[in-house]
């Protein structure tokens, strides 16, 4: 009999259906065993009931995440037995016919235990399957293809970027060297050079990538390794175009998150932000100034925010403009990479912007410079060698048209979206300091 | 006045528009000058006529790759002057007014020169503007774009997967060592094991990310980081799954090519292949029988086959099965990684297959070992080190279906489908023994 998946046993009731999938819970009440089975689809409850003698006998011996083929009618449950909170909850399978796929041993500890992070990490084969990791990483699946589905419609292109990088490109984050034939090249921080190189061809290009940053950060909000959605386009008028379309963007996303996520959504007691059309946008010198008058702390020299200071924002910005996300613009120069454009009506600051969204910075963007001699004056004015750009700066001297841009940070934006405390927990297969899959010895 | 898309001027026939873009050919004619124009979304033709004293005074000076906004208005050509090889080749742009957005250096080639392999890559930045790689990298974006919808629409969940690994996964390919906090990881030759390990929280996923190979190759078919397109499901009665399932994906992309990149393939004089309802499928051995039969080579002891049996048994699927791909089946076990699974009706055997495409191997896959000491049997069999595979291990320990995958080469196919020689022309920007974006110095 062909396989149903569980989604699609409302379509089935009152027939016999075969369904496969791994053990989430069993319950054994010894007349009555009780398995909630588990498939890509969804879980689905499962009684095995003693008139099927065989089949209630290996049911019995059945135990967490051992995997099962099933041979079961679809019943529906009398009314006073439907559980809400989950889609299969009217129907129980009865279980006619059991076989093992495979077994599996022990787990070593109840799934449904609350872990600490470390042995959360240490078990991450088994700890994934639980029902809460399961939905932050569907949600983030759904971020990931709502970035390149919204930038495809509008007219971007998709490209592919090298994370192999002869150098440090932006000469400000660290980078982890890679020994390549004899030569020492660099782990990408970024695809930024490559992403505005291909405004020359494409006019609007975007990529989703790994980039690495060899930073010895500890912190809830840092990973060495994370996932990049990057676009890039031309024919802007200046930093405003890109935060206009990230606005846009965030509609889109949020539409589709209530489209496809909400279950997920409901399971991880999430709530989706509060996005007014136009998000609140200030200068971080304004925001400073509002900082200062409001808390009492003065930041006003400072170049960039501090985390608490973007925490505080993000809850003034909640409560003042009913918004959960703010952009902060017009960082000073020197705070900025070498092609960051500089406002000529605000000298000494640039048209670029973070994105704040409850708490966190999620997005840099901005303008870029697109005459190719400023951009050389500027390489040498942040101690770089124009030399060794040489690749990069081919594409503006070749015409390159007023161009902008922005990065947002997947684990990050999925970790805000969904409440969670560590972005690890937002992270698949997380890489820090002291953990590659496993912890790293001395 | 807002700017309209090259794609969408046939909209606005008789009327003034404002485009925007790159110039793409020039030729002036004195009274007369023709400037062809590029933006994200096309080519057009435009013309200014001495009328327009001011805009055909700019027109004189314009030269390749500069930046132009033009105002102007939309003409039909007269019937004896269409082009019927562009989508704008019955319309012209009348220049009313011309904005020089930015200027270009003297180009150092004509960008319709035919170059050499070293020069083309030295200068991607400015020869990735051809019709020609726009068409080539269009292309590529609609495959990979083909590969996540149809999975998805198929029930598979896309994961991010790490590229910075603790060891060389496989045991088999050349890894790439990063220096790490002190520590020595390696970049990522294969998603293989995460992806497995995912099948256990997933069943059915999917992921498309940049690998590594540390291969000395200087070959047309090898490059050192490309992008692979890998998926892994559960629940599969064996390898004829996996196989099915990619014929099926096939007919979905060359249908989404068919609809979206005709031009380009026309542009590139590339012909979509011979697809059958079915690929035809042999053994290795009957493989090799038949190469020993028709050509009088013995290839029956190799364990795999050379590039030139590889072309010819794709000659052999054309002429015979009116088919230019064919999946090859049954590879020896030790010729495959550890964790393939052993035929149990042809022992020495494995359910693997690779998909062989006008002459290359585009694809390996298989189904896998999902008994837990079945696969450290094997990885101590293969010389390899249980204790580095604990993490992989503990997916197997705790209850993984019987599953299988496979992975496709992105810059392969690209180049297979679009006839490219070398697999370099379908990567954007390659990294091989001797470059990194410039040449690798001694």
């Amino acid at each position: 009999m062909k396989r149903t998946y569980i989604r699609d046993l409302h379509d089935h009731i009152g027939k016999e259906v075969s369904i496969a999938g791994w053990v989430d819970v069993r319950r054994d009440h010894g007349k009555l065993v009780f398995i909630d089975l588990r498939d890509a689809t969804g879980t689905v409850q499962m009684v095995a009931l003693p008139n099927h003698e065989e089949a209630h006998a290996l049911a019995h011996t059945v135990r967490p995440e051992w995997v099962l083929g099933i041979k079961g009618q679809v019943n529906k449950r009398p009314e006073k037995m439907v559980n809400v909170n989950t889609p299969t909850g009217d129907i129980e399978i009865e279980i006619l016919g059991v076989e093992i796929l495979n077994k599996a041993q022990e787990l070593p500890f109840e799934k449904s235990t609350e872990l600490n992070l470390d042995t959360y990490l240490d078990y991450l084969p088994l700890t994934l399957r639980t029902a809460r990791s399961r939905a932050i990483f569907r949600v983030q699946a759904h971020i990931i293809q709502a970035f390149r589905n919204f930038l495809s419609k509008e007219g971007f292109t998709e490209i592919q970027v090298p994370k192999i990088a002869g150098g440090d490109a932006e000469g400000g984050a660290a980078a982890f060297p890679i020994e390549y034939f004899g030569h020492t090249a660099f782990l990408a921080t970024s695809p930024q050079l490559y992403k505005q190189i291909m405004v020359g061809v494409f006019e609007k290009v975007f990529a989703t990538g790994n980039i690495y940053r060899a930073e010895k950060h500890s912190t809830t909000r840092h990973i060495n390794e994370y996932t990049s959605l990057d676009l890039e386009m031309g024919f802007i008028k200046d930093h405003a175009d890109i935060m206009e379309l990230e606005t846009r963007f965030l509609h889109f996303l949020l539409k589709r998150l209530l489209e496809s996520c909400a279950e997920d959504f409901k399971l991880l007691i999430a709530e989706l932000p509060a996005l007014p059309a136009a998000i609140p946008t200030m200068k971080l010198r304004e925001a400073q100034e509002i900082i200062k008058k409001e808390t009492g702390e003065d930041c006003t020299n400072a170049p960039d925010l501090e985390p608490q200071h973007e925490r505080w924002l993000c809850e003034y910005a909640h409560k003042k403009f009913a918004s959960d996300f703010i952009f902060i613009t017009h960082y000073p120069v020197k705070k900025r990479p070498f092609y960051t454009y500089e406002d000529e009506n605000d000298l000494g600051y640039t048209k670029s912007f973070d994105l704040l969204f409850r708490g966190l910075e999620i997005t840099t963007g901005g303008q870029r410079i697109n005459d190719h001699d400023k951009l050389v004056a500027n390489i040498k004015a942040w101690g770089l060698d124009p030399e060794k750009f040489s690749y990069y700066l081919q594409s503006f001297k070749y015409g390159m048209p007023p161009e902008g841009g922005l990065a947002i940070g997947l684990e990050r934006i999925t970790a805000k979206l969904l409440g969670l405390e560590n972005i690890k927990e937002a992270t698949l297969f997380p890489r820090d300091l002291n953990r590659i899959d496993t912890l790293l010895s001395e």
